[in-house]
């Protein structure tokens, strides 16, 4: 079919197969379309939607455009997580070394920050020594050997997504949930696994802001790994405060080892747990998510998690010893304090706002090509519900020059809305859970 | 404004300003925007449209892309008509010097036929010697001294026009009212016209096909005029069917001498007056429509409308002698017949397959570089609610070769419907009059 056509019939919601599908996307990886075909084609998709077997086939063909893993010689279950972003959100860093720890294997390929989330790659590294850029045979004997390699993108995944991301991008057609649902499945399903964790952040951290927007991703989600014949089971979690109490890149790998080991706060331990134990069912050792649980409690306490995230930043060139001793983590300068204007109970945390604020203080990216201090940071003192008094401290502030702690003020406490209120009740962490059928 | 903003502004129908479309337009005549962004932003058009001021804003910006012409010294009111495009649509050849004769300066540019419509500037270079290609300070002379001049599109007006729509054209962008107001109006207001008179044309050969979608297009141009400053008049017109019964480019120059001189066929005769009476009254030399009536039919009875014609023919280059001996126009070799393949009252003709049927024959452009065969055409025998007979003509077909009446007879007879019904009446001409509140 002509292009042309092909908009045209996205645009007026005709009848389009599978296979049109397909060859467009082959054609786009091929050079062979122009860009301002595939961008009002993207627009058009934006408007009208893909139907579920449609944005299937577009994901297959982007996780087509590229290498998919071949597991052939690799036994067991491999299981992957993926997280649409929040703030605070580190859990994949001690999620993953538990759930190798039980049995289940781990190929994980993760991403850097952009805006007001993180990335686990960059909190990676702040590991030292930690190498991400793993080389494909490399990644598939790690994940034999020690059931977890934590890796970036090659450029050899998905192309497709990235021509089609790089466009999105500059033309007003990010926000599309058939666009964002294929961008996400191609890549992980390029990992070849059998099943994958989600979790859908919905709240004023997220991208999605409301349970109905969240439920529609994770289900165009769940719809997409059935197509693939991939397992999928999502959680719908609370981001209208950041997860945990770290925000930046070596103290979220404080926190992570804190939780590995079965400490940490209570909110970022939960979910650990609660999505590790989703893992172990679809990775077929838990038979549902209550044993999953217990066993990634066990993990926790019997060191086995700690033990596998040993080996795995020994074989990924860092330093282990940052397990026992955080201090070898990148430390800033200073610890200062964002301190409360008034007095009251937190009523809402505008959490795109702190993570921007993080942004500001250098530990994030505004733009892709902005370098970041793996060491500033918040320490988040007062969540939602909590009681401060003015001068108390909201968070303190990591930071290793008065220009960086200057820059973030502003946007940090415009975020927090303290009013004179008896109580306020934060919303429960885990919202809802979705399963595919498969 | 970033345009990726102005594309999500777009897209989510926030408000922009004028000041916002200007620029944006100035940017993409200057090609500092890139195609992929321009595309974007015109299927997010295509999908949320535009306010009546936003319409203005971009039709003038699109204009102030080029050259606008620039009458100081030059007396009078100039008025042009548009058509939005039939078959068989010859109207502005008698049309255009009877106004002129009436004392109406008409600065006339025309384009060229593609797909199933013809083009004025085709059918005028079927007069042998005739050029269209006139430069403007010629334009302009000639305009003051003849009252008409007859001319195609210079590449100084509207480039912004040329670029958005060669990007239209391949991205499913062109059936938009708010772009092809915008892309009409832009190219019109570029001759710096006081008034303009539009034929809208509904139904099977037209672009629009509903009088609905036909009044909405109106409308849109209507308001672009008053947004201008520029007195518009718009007539909504059948075309079920062919106009008049010459479809071909030398054959409907013979239907306009016809018409030129008050006779021609009913209904291409009664166009002629209705469309130039209006002109008339927006070149303000009637006080009302009727009037105007009685000075065209008047100019056409006289013969200073064929005196008009006979100086701008020779001003551009042309033979005026066809004027008195039409067989001096390219003549096809041969004349067939296209006949009935049963008996029956014709209910519908499918005027697009009619025009279609041109184009197989040689004498239209399925894409802008074809060329085309001026001698060969149609002359419809048969048109709405007329009773044949099985094997009696439904048109002669001017035709230079075999292979070229045998490429357009399948497509010329499926246009046809023919049934055994008592009687069917042809709809009305003139359905629907519009006028700006200027």
């Amino acid at each position: 079919m002509l292009v042309v056509e092909l908009i045209r019939k996205i645009r007026d919601k005709e009848e389009v197969s599978e296979k049109d599908i397909q060859d467009f996307i082959k054609a786009v990886t091929a050079k062979e379309v122009p860009d301002y075909q595939v961008t009002a084609w993207l627009m058009a998709v934006y408007f009208q939607g893909l139907t579920p077997a449609l944005r299937g086939a577009l994901t297959l063909a982007m996780r087509d455009s590229g290498k998919v893993i071949n597991w052939d010689g690799v036994p067991g279950r491999k299981v992957d997580k993926h997280s649409t972003g929040g703030v605070g959100d580190k859990i994949s860093i001690p999620l993953a070394p538990l759930v190798a720890a039980c049995g289940v294997k781990v190929p994980m390929v993760s991403g850097r920050g952009l805006g007001h989330t993180g990335g686990t790659l960059d909190k990676l590294e702040s590991i030292p020594g930690f190498r991400v850029d793993i080389e494909p045979d490399i990644f598939k004997k790690q994940t034999n050997e020690l059931g977890l390699c934590l890796a970036g993108q090659t450029k050899d995944i998905a192309p497709a997504d990235k021509k089609l991301y790089a466009l999105r991008d500059v033309t007003g057609t990010v926000e599309s949930i058939d666009l964002i649902s294929a961008s996400i499945m191609s890549k992980k399903l390029s990992e070849g696994i059998d099943g994958l964790v989600l979790d859908v952040k919905v709240g004023s951290g997220a991208f999605m802001k409301t349970l109905p927007d969240a439920r529609a991703l994770a289900t165009s989600l769940i719809q997409i790994g059935e197509h693939a014949g991939v397992s999928v089971r999502a959680l719908l979690t609370s981001m209208e405060q950041p997860l945990g109490v770290m925000v930046g890149n070596a103290l979220e790998i404080r926190e992570s080892i804190d939780i590995l080991k079965g400490g940490g706060p209570a909110d970022s331990r939960e979910l650990t747990v609660e999505l590790g134990a989703e893992m172990l069912v679809l990775g077929h050792v838990a038979k549902d998510a209550a044993e999953g649980r217990a066993k990634i409690e066990k993990a926790m306490a019997d060191g086995s998690g700690v033990e596998v995230m040993r080996k795995v930043i020994a074989a990924q060139s860092g330093d282990p010893r940052v397990l026992d001793n955080p201090d070898l983590l990148p430390t800033a300068k200073h610890i200062g304090e964002f301190v409360a204007p008034v007095s009251g109970v937190i009523t809402a945390i505008d959490t795109t706002g702190v993570g921007m604020a993080g942004v500001k203080l250098g530990g994030g990216r505004a733009k892709a090509e902005d370098t970041i201090d793996p060491a500033v940071g918040f320490e988040i003192k007062a969540k939602l519900g909590q009681k401060v008094n003015k001068g108390e401290p909201l968070a303190l502030v990591h930071y290793n020059n008065e220009a960086q702690i200057n820059a973030a003020r502003d946007t940090f406490l415009a975020a927090y809305t303290i009013e004179e209120v008896p109580e306020f009740k934060a919303p429960q962490l885990v919202l809802e859970r979705l399963s595919s059928k498969n």
